[in-house]
């Protein structure tokens, strides 16, 4: 059993320990997290995604690093780092870029790092990582940094989870990158053109400004009538590192903005909606597997493999029938 | 209404039509699609993924190519392509790459591209994949090239739903290349290593090999004791174009596996099920929505906004509420 009492302390073994059975689906997690719930709401979710190879793991290190000392005096905020990451299944473990990442922040117990693995959390990632951000904010930790590898569909879903999303790009990432903006700039309040001391950083940038320009006319205030968060470009070099501190202060900006608009109410609603809605279906799906009449299911898979009915049509039956006999 | 009997006899205007109707999960194209599916099952679906930059797009135009000119004189075949890309909230059309597509296809009523907006599916971009190839199958299409922008979560489910899939991987991709080809390697059938004549390609070639190798002894036949398929590294320069017949034949040797081994019967079926499932999934919930309680509803979402209960805890509050009124 995990104790609640010790990971709301600060105990990082145990919250170790809890993570891994919330990311399982586990019982024991789901009634820790129902424990832990009250807790939540405080933490600042900031999603940083982008394509591979764009450096997002050195950026999101180098912020870490910010967070930890930030400039003027102010106090230093714990920081959750939450990497979604493709598993091997050869390897079955932690990938290269966590070492690293470990080892740069080590000795540090303001700095916690998670990496997940996109194919091994039981009912989805998206759930997993949900529930994965919650627990760290009840745990106290006051910004959580989820990155996620890759410019896919569900990674953009992750992002959307976010108050800040954070859209990494470099120069020079090949004829694909004019899909991959266009998919992305709308969800971006913050974009950063990583490696900008490479060959092709200005062009980026530049393309990056006129497209924003482009759909400058489709953003809309948080209320009607109200202020509306202009996304900016800000070239960054992380290995050097250059542009983190303007980097990290744009994200306390964007929170200010979230704060001030009642923006920041409105995402947290709209996450909580969506988790809402995803273990709904779940459950839903789950208790009617658990009543359904066998012999009726295997005439219905044999209709449908043998192409007698459509996947629509069995659905109907498969339902019609369950309601039948209740 | 969409004319069933025009499309299976190869009205292309009609199956544009029927493929946005279905995209949008119209009724009517659910219509349409039940009475297609008994001519389903005939064509090859084969999935090629790969991160951006990796130059998939060429690959797949250039690998039409072969199929509408196969060597040694065999018959040509209908090919059809579905480009599934991030959609782009500001002009809201077809991506520059497709346009070039169009072109290098333009007058040959034997290929039909289609591509599809990856935010803009109704019920997910998976579900709609699966009934745009249903359709493209049922009209004819003799093989579906099913291309997906980026290497994330989604995509991958949606080149798993291929009875063939391609991994297409480019020299110099960066740091975050290791990770990538962790996830993606175990469901490569045929890896494609593009761009081979950019230096690095000999070492993108060496690192697959000894991954594929290290990987090797996890790989298990369809029947114990059957055949085992091994993932082939093929290197290709889709511009010049070298190395695309080759692709072409290592596709048609895998189609022969899994006929050989029952492996596509098994995939077809696998496909089959994770459709019925997401559907059932979908229709329990809007049937759940449409009879649920709106004031315990509300009442549901502001304690779970208030941090009063988790999500967990108000799925189950709200599901005990419907039995107990039911």
């Amino acid at each position: 059993m995990v104790s609640v009492k010790a990971v709301l302390e600060g105990d990082r073994r145990e919250l170790a320990r809890l993570l891994t059975l919330v990311e399982n689906d586990d019982p024991k997690g789901r009634a820790a997290l129902n424990e832990l719930y009250p807790h939540t709401g405080k933490a600042h979710l900031v999603g940083i995604t982008g394509a591979p190879g764009t450096g997002k793991s050195s950026f999101t290190n180098q912020l870490a690093r910010v967070y930890r000392n930030p400039a003027g005096g102010a106090a230093p905020q714990r920081v959750a780092i939450v990497a979604v990451d493709p598993s091997s299944p050869f390897t079955g473990g932690a990938l290269l870029g966590d070492r690293v990442r470990m080892k740069d922040h080590s000795g540090d117990l303001g700095v916690f790092i998670r990496s997940m693995a996109s194919r091994g959390a039981v009912g989805g990632i998206a759930r997993a990582t949900a529930a994965v951000t919650q627990v760290l904010d009840a745990a106290g930790y006051e910004a959580i940094l989820v990155e996620t590898v890759g410019a896919g569909q569900s990674e953009v879903e992750i992002a959307r989870l976010a108050h800040t999303t954070i859209v990494v790009e470099a120069p020079g990432m090949g004829d694909d990158i004019q899909a991959i903006k266009a998919g992305i700039l709308e969800i971006a309040d913050i974009l950063v053109v990583n490696k900008a001391d490479l060959p092709g950083a200005e062009k980026t940038e530049l393309v990056l400004r006129a497209s924003l320009q482009m759909g400058a006319g489709t953003r809309r205030p948080a209320v009607p009538g109200g202020e509306v968060w202009t996304p900016t470009v800000l070239k960054v070099q992380s290995l050097n590192p250059v542009g983190i501190i303007e980097a990290y202060d744009l994200i306390q900006d964007h929170r200010g903005y979230l704060q001030r608009t009642g923006e920041w109410q409105r995402r947290d609603r709209e996450r909580l909606d969506s988790e809402l809605e995803d273990l709904l279906k779940a459950e839903l799906f789950r208790r009617w597997v658990d009543v359904k009449s066998e012999s009726n299911w295997q005439a219905a898979l044999d209709a449908l493999y043998a192409r007698e009915r459509s996947p629509y049509q069995t659905v109907e039956i498969l339902l019609k029938q369950s309601s039948d006999h209740s």
